[in-house]
């Protein structure tokens, strides 16, 4: 029978030839009635110890590994950091470096802590930490910080817009005093006023000092927030907390000339010679890498263009009590190599979304703080010391995965010459 | 003095007023010099024994909580999972769920472990997921499946590049044997042409049975990549296994239309009462917040339009043995809410990228398989399932925190009132 | 023979079963020989007259046409905007309007001349303005204005980039004094500055009075460029005055929050019957439409969702003098339609990136001054007006093609019913 | 009075310091009264002459210059391409080149005719042509070609668009009969199908022969689009004819790996004295400004990286009567410069949007006619070459503005050494 050229496995158009839709509609219809199944679906989750839920959960095998000893004992630690606890999931723990890093605020040799159940990530990140250690370490340079919370106020018309604006911009004092009442570390920096029809954005920057500061800035944006719908001259038809701007959880390229969390460079000089004894290729097939990747990237509508920075974000964020999920705007930024006039490689990479935080959030999990306390960066007055590290391990990654296609290509090539 | 208007917090700008740029330099600059610290920089990581790294890293309050006894028994299970191995970090995991899913290939109330270090995470979750559940459950359909690699060849001009296509096209029968022979379960189903300038890029597509594929891809475009190198009758002028087309950890715009990993589209009517009871808000205030924010994300320059897929992705990822990483590509895709003609509201995720398997990489370690367990998805023939899972966990997720947003501002409006 | 699943019309592929290799390099090798041709390839260029160049072009037909009589008497007005001038190119120009618009700058009804030659389309946009102007007019608000040129420097290192960064901000006064030397109309407003590792970027920020301003501001810019590079400390390894940031006749996402040119909105709402008797569809469906294709825009990878703004900008830049090569970065921005408490349609358009002029460039010719004096907005003071109107305009556009579509499936439903 | 710290130039919070809300909500409020003014608002629009228009316009100046007496002895002609017709504006043309083009289609020496009212612009051109030409000429190839039109259905749930689906995937053979009935030239290739939730999009793909072709593809999908809507087993909730995924006059990403109109690229090698003789600079400037100029259109989020492109689409396209509003998305794609290893610049431009045509549209009229025949492309047989030449006009441009960017600091260095 004739079909459309459909993408190579869609299951749709497969099960248009398979089963009726009849049989279609009836597997993915709501289902009311009750299902038999492993599990009972109703109390395993009210407010009861975890040997209720497991009980529940019917799954001895899997709660011998999650509620272990060792879990069973420091449960009261997770008391606040989750709900419906369960037991604890282990990841594996490497550790890559010393990566030297010269920062303005990162000075130092640091052991990095990397938590990953991929095989060959903590090896490639130690190559390329080894590298710039041996280049006398990264520069790294934090250059700007701000998290954003957008609320959103929906109003009748374009006039009603312009007349809120017209009285919002004058109660910055007001706003700020009442946003900082909230927190003792959050400064609220500016507000940026966004039209869009008769819907305004507005968007509130904050410093948050040391910790990442997601919670810290809906709360005080929400104080906030609610002075404008009590005082507002102009009443909203609707209006949310959030309306979407933030770029929370959402790699976008708004951030990419300014900043969600922490903006970091770092770089790198290697001269030909450690290019060839750590990586096996030069600094001019790196460049090319380089060049042909920035198109491929460019081409695929990625935001910003890097190899993968989501591989050392995912394992250190993991390994530090830093929030996972962040991975999803984090990992953007513009990595760059060159052939310096000296025939070296310059590499740097620049990221405009680094979240992440010394203080807070998972931070004081006892594994956690365990890789902060390797880093020597727990607690106040390290989280922008943290962002330059990170920074600087990006780079290594960057350079361990662009050595090794280029010398896959090497080796190759050799093989080739040598028949 | 006069300055420019930079960003609210430019550190270098700052520095520029208190330090001289002398000292500046002497700041980020390559140290080739031995730095004194809490760490020795040298044999830490040589392929010794666990001990041996931390005496090395002489950090013994961190080695009690990474290397505990539970994880000194199972240390070798870790083996080919990481390296330079220290020990595990633990993250909490909760229970959210039951999830009833009704798709294609997922049937059933599922627990779903998600494992976090943020507070309130599991909660918002599970409040989603029971609604969906009272709902009859969530209807997901996985629509597309495929797996890229992209190497890049670089030729003199664009008449060689031409060559070189007109060549490729008549080998991808060999090409496909070639690729096959390295894997059980991976197919070669496509190879895409394109051409920039002399440059061209091959887009290699699979399928990889259940497990995520990244690595089973790499391994068999490598192959062709040789035999194309070994046999083209026009020779290259440098060539790389991936050219950065491929999306591999990175956000990109071009798998909205197409897939990365499992494509999967989920969705659920609520009816009225529901909305109330469980979010506390109406259909009319989510399609409102669905519309400004859906606004808003484009305003911000996202990728397809979400509130936080993020968040469920880590999570799950995590507990489950995923690739954590891969956060960076999975977490993009579209959320609808509307109000149907009977008033209910109507909400659908669509995620082109989920990177998901349930073979292969992490998902065979202990407390991961636990996770895997739990879901009843360990194994051969569950990856697809796994992904109509973690679509409907997605719309869960997308629900309550949209009716968070909303009740907000409706317990704010209603205090307004009462004054 | 075996082939890949190409697209479906290669002509690479095709020619590799067509044509040899050596013929396709034959094809579309540097051909240095002389190549026999209609046109003897040297010397028409020159700086001749007007006569000159069409004997050699040698195509006296085209002559008849491009140089009639009326273009010969007005040769001398055209020297200062074009070079090698052969003769003018005649586009139809149609009236749609009045259309009625209420800004802060623009207010009346406003005949709207438009150039095109796509059938269609003028009658279009005067439904729309019609619309419109029934229903009392476009609210329009000019949101904000600038327009940037942005110097790129290179340096050797991120140390040096600091260390330049350190000293360019204590310069703005003077950067700001040079560059207004050069312009009587042009303010300097703000310069910010982005590191990218070794490189920084300066994006100088400009008003450009009732000039659109691209020669303006690279004028201006080109002045306090050449100060830094003559005053710098640091000696930048290479510098450009224009790094590519700025947006020039670029789609680009940066723009959507904050603007080149001329940042405008405007907004209509439209009762039902009005809606039934210009549009022949409903409010309902027009919203609809409106969430189905700002989520098919989403995933297609727009910038800023709309239907067909470039249509408008097209045919009245090209009317009006303005530079219709920016209608690359000027046909973005978010169009939105929803149903309002009352039932009414309410629609609105806003673009971050009208870059409109009213004096300067093609806006003294003689038939644009003359679509200019229709509009009555030629000369000095009206450019604010102007990119209301155009707002107001592309508003018009949006709901004319959205009612078309709208009504396109009534009608066809009203067939299907009648059978 | 304390402000936020708003962008530069908001006239919104202007206002508000300046007017009182009920003044600003009188500026923009619909009114509905009559206004007094220059023209007449109601009847000049109906369907009666000229001359009556123009009565009503009451500017008798413009009318002068619009419908000169050349124009009124060819007003017939325009009859099918515009509506209200008031006149012609006239745009000075300028010759560029010649400029050698070895393609697959395009094979000769081509004066280029330029529309602009921009300074500068045609002797840009004609210096990048100049140069190309002097190489030997410019390599061009077109590699896909492709118009789409895409209708968008909405269903009650995700099972009902899964059958939906089921269905149309067997209706392909008679969805290309019908579609191809309304047409001559125009094929349907194929349609892609895009399921997101309840809604379902698709992608009809066309070959539209030697018209740029977008009413063709609305005309042969509105026949299948009504056969859908009539035979289809699962009525939609509600249909429409596209659903904003062609990239129908809108910069999109999606095109970027595949096509809208033609996609095309060219290149060309240039030797160390030409890029001296001509452009006053080195080829290791160029790719310099390249690579930093790459980084820095990724930082602004353009969709491809180039330097613009749109002067020359808009300049062409309105002298040979292709529709200017395609100038939204043929101004994306990819510019490359690099050294070779010969020292060489290498240089390469990639279009995929490339909206050409040259039978229909404006490509009959006059002096656009004129101008194609310039050309030696008017009429059937001549579009993909005419999409070679506009590639490699691209290229020339990219050229020369980039060599003029690199040569200013050139001369600035100079001078400064010479001090």
């Amino acid at each position: 029978m004739p079909k459309l050229n459909l993408h190579k496995r869609d299951y749709v158009s497969q099960l248009g030839n398979e089963v009726t839709p009849e049989q279609m509609n009836e597997l993915i219809a709501p289902k009311h009635r009750a299902i038999t199944q492993r599990v009972n679906r109703s109390p395993y989750l009210t407010e009861k110890n975890v040997d209720y839920r497991w009980q529940k959960l019917a799954c001895p095998d899997s709660k011998l590994e999650l509620l272990d000893p060792h879990t069973q004992q420091q449960m009261s630690v997770y008391d606040k950091n989750i709900e419906y606890f369960i037991g604890t999931v282990k990841l594996p723990v490497g550790i890559a470096g010393p990566l030297r890093v010269n920062g303005l605020f990162a000075q130092g040799d640091y052991p990095i802590p990397l938590a990953t159940t991929e095989a060959a990530l903590v090896a490639s990140y130690h190559r390329g930490s080894s590298l710039i250690t041996a280049c006398g370490g990264a520069s790294a340079m934090l250059l700007n910080e701000g998290v954003t919370r957008t609320p959103g106020f929906a109003f009748r018309n374009l006039a009603e817009a312009g007349q809120f604006v017209a009285w919002v911009v004058t109660q910055f004092d007001e706003l700020k005093r009442l946003a900082e009442t909230t927190t003792s570390h959050g400064k609220l920096t500016d507000i940026n006023v966004n039209i869009e029809g008769n819907h305004v954005y507005l968007v509130f920057e904050y410093l948050t000092g040391d910790a990442s500061g997601q919670n810290m800035v809906t709360i005080a944006t929400n104080v906030a927030f609610e002075y404008i719908l009590e005082n507002t001259p102009i009443e909203p038809h609707y209006a949310f907390l959030d309306g979407n701007l933030s770029g929370d959880k959402k790699a976008n390229s708004q951030t990419l000339r300014s900043v969600r969390g922490k903006k970091v460079t770092a770089e790198v000089i290697i001269p030909v010679d450690l290019v060839e004894k750590y990586l096996h290729t030069t600094p001019e097939r790196m460049m090319q890498f380089g060049q042909m990747t920035t198109v491929g990237g460019a081409l695929s509508g990625t935001i910003g263009i890097n190899a993968h920075y989501a591989n050392a974000l995912a394992a250190l964020y993991i390994a530090c009590g830093q929030d996972a999920a962040c991975v999803a705007e984090s990992a953007i930024g513009m990595t760059r190599m060159e052939v310096t006039e000296n025939g070296e490689l310059y590499a740097s990479v620049t990221l405009p979304n680094l979240m992440v935080g010394t203080v807070g959030g998972g931070t004081g999990l006892p594994s956690q703080k365990a890789c902060l306390d390797l880093l020597g960066l727990h607690g106040n007055g390290q989280s922008q010391a943290l962002a330059e590290v990170v920074a600087a391990l990006c780079l290594a990654g960057e350079l361990s995965i662009v050595g090794a296609f280029c010398a896959g290509h090497f080796s190759r090539a050799h093989h080739k010459l040598a028949r």
